[in-house]
């Protein structure tokens, strides 16, 4: 795998709408978890990894395991954000993704750090499969 | 099947929690149709339908075809509302059930007035079977 | 306003993530209203109006008054859809809006057929204001 | 405060509907933190903490400023889970609550570990106050 420190990570624009929100006036927390996903989801279609066919076909999914997030200012509505991913760990058995939000862009103000670790499954029998590796290729790590 | 009209319909309570509600200080419009599947799902498990078993052991499950609602006052955070489910309709391919929400009690304010239309499904091949009328038995039309 | 009956509605793109998806394998029936909402808000963003300044500064807001959804095929995770908004209708009080969600592009398979009744509101009495005709100049009725 | 090592957690049972899973078949990662608010709410309810009247009269609320949870077994359509709510830890400016998850009681399979750091803040100026340790009086750390 490429290693570059100044590698920008990979980002993904989403606007926030009122479904996001709540009566705090700001995006809901447990929404934020959507959000990284829809980055991850983008992140894998970027890499070449196409999840619907790795489902269908050939019956394998990632599942998060494990997920954490601090978050240090609010989103609001019909805000801009721009959330990460970047690959911080590789194991047989599970990856790490670490997990930015940032306000308009990865320029823009941090509002919540966060990341999850995932694994690899069998999709009928829920078993944990070695993670493909290869699928992460050109990711820095 | 029984018809009274002075039957109370089936009715179930729910909580507004934040994540139902939005920056206007409100539950979020989609969010009702979530709160009228949870009654309609209680008032099909108090009729005896195990949903979950149809699904996973006879391949069979319901789907909503149509869904229309009229929004006359808005439900805040922590309100108690109810929401009914009253069957209205029955053909051998379709079911209308009739679906309000009050605030607090069936004679709190009337929040909601809605319905869908369903229909039942082989959920192999999503073609439609015959509506199974038993089990609405009981159930007042 | 101008009218011509071959324009084009606007569109706006939405990618189905595993948020959207339940455990029948397609996108949850409330969830349309969602992706029917963010439709909503783009076309109003590219007809010029900012809901957040409105809200903020104005403290005025668009409320929904009524909605149906006609689900006539369903959308799976990962498909791309593409909603439609159209103004259909305006009285001084409530403006109709003609939603349509189809597979990919205008062109590919109607998924949905549905649409929302919506009022202009004071934020703070909640009472309603004539419609602002002029927000929709430029828009075929 | 009292401490005994004993003493039951609160607890707070949740039906899993339609709504909250998604086409893997099982609760939608993000699902489970709206889960853990519910249950909050319905145990600062239980201590006497009313939070509309916080928000509505006081301008005070509470705000999540870290949550994690590490995803040990999933739960799925239908199932019943208990979710728990336990002050764990507390300080002028933040206090924490510990969360798990279980199928059925807490007798059960635990599904979830997790929890939230969380922050009392002025509603308009988003800034923090002190804690109201008080609100906590009677409950086990």
């Amino acid at each position: 795998m490429t290693l570059a420190s100044n590698d920008l990570p990979f980002s993904w624009p989403i606007r926030v709408y009122y479904e996001d929100t709540d009566a705090q006036g700001v995006v809901y927390y447990a929404n934020y978890f959507r959000y990284m996903e829809r980055a991850r989801t983008e992140w894998l279609r970027a890499l070449g990894v196409d999840q619907s066919r790795l489902l269908n076909e050939q019956r394998r999914m990632f599942v998060v395991t494990e997920t954490k997030a601090e978050f240090i200012a609010p989103a609001k509505f019909n805000d801009q954000v721009v959330v990460t991913a970047r690959l911080a760990g590789l194991t047989r058995a599970t990856f790490d993704i670490e997990q930015n939000v940032y306000l308009n862009s990865l320029e823009g103000q941090l509002l919540l750090r966060g990341g999850v670790k995932a694994a690899f499954l069998n999709a009928d029998t829920l078993r944990p499969l070695r993670v493909p590796a290869e699928f992460f290729q050109g990711s820095s790590l």
